[in-house]
């Protein structure tokens, strides 16, 4: 197979796609977030890009806290619209009839119609270009009853995971194998 | 829906999969890396998270490169292979019957039978805990000739790309619909 050459974009998949609720509890902001991945098992950390004119920006960047609700397939309308309108205009919570529900280590709010929240704490800010990162601590972790077990499996079915390729929304399908158990075919026989 | 706390995990999701290339052309390595995602969209950045204790860790960091090589759903065998064995021990390219392709702009070389291969520079690198976050800078792209048009766009048929929560492997599923094009049901009508 050939190769060609094309010119240097953000061509990673299969990304993520989050709406982090930021601000306080009584006027809170939501953004959609595709730039977004885990950076640190232990302590568990993850990282968020933000373009310094979004409105969520100034909300992350002074209060240093936000959530990172996981949405499901369900509600990728509302997943979209938190991307394209600003939180200077419109209340997103109010348009997208979601409830925000107190967090227990952050004042941001969760969403509480999603089945996951990450309650992250900013430990570092780096301006990258058009983004900057935000680097943060997972400090505390809600999900619904159903949605998680005791030992932090995810119930796929229950929550109908969303994963990004080509700048479009994508329904996550068949389990294939967890970490560990595919490569053994490729090792030598003892 | 009643929220539970859980203890603090990594459980985002949809993250990636990618063979991270790295070392000299005679002498290449590859890890096996999730905690990868996008960073910025201009300059082009991707990050990639390593702990220090890896052998592939010192290859990056000596070099200052690598190539995200993204896998397609009927590579996870070496996928998982290649992140489970440390080459210390094993020649990954040999184990896998990879062939190891001159990269342009980089020294870390190409794996050719991945579909897709972003050249990296790394520009800084952040201690964690764990893990130390490398970010890089994507300084060339390359992809087989069917795989991305012109325009940037992948074909998911041809990529058959992967996406991994709870710690597994997933195939991506159906397309719901492009960024930008299912919120519109929320906004007021005109």
């Amino acid at each position: 197979m050939s190769k060609k050459m094309l010119k240097p974009s953000t061509v990673l998949y299969t990304v993520p796609v989050v709406m982090a609720s930021c601000g306080p509890l009584e006027k809170p902001n939501i953004i959609t977030l595709a730039w977004a991945g885990v950076v640190c098992s232990d302590p568990p950390m993850v990282s968020v890009s933000i373009r310094p004119t979004r409105y969520s920006y100034q909300l992350v960047k002074e209060t240093g806290e936000f959530v990172l609700n996981l949405p499901t397939v369900d509600q990728l309308a509302e997943v979209d619209y938190c991307g394209a309108k600003s939180g200077r205009h419109v209340d997103k919570f109010a348009a997208c009839q979601f409830t925000a529900l107190a967090a227990s280590m952050v004042k941001a709010p969760l969403i509480a119609e999603c089945p996951i929240h990450l309650e992250c704490r900013v430990t570092q800010v780096l301006a990258l270009g058009t983004h900057d990162l935000f680097l943060a601590r997972i400090v505390a972790l809600q999900a619904d009853e159903d949605a998680v077990n005791e030992e932090g499996d995810i119930d796929a079915a229950k929550v109908k995971p969303v994963g990004c390729l080509n700048r479009s929304y994508y329904r996550l399908g068949e389990l294939v194998g967890p970490w560990g158990s595919l490569g053994k075919r490729l090792l030598p026989s003892s």
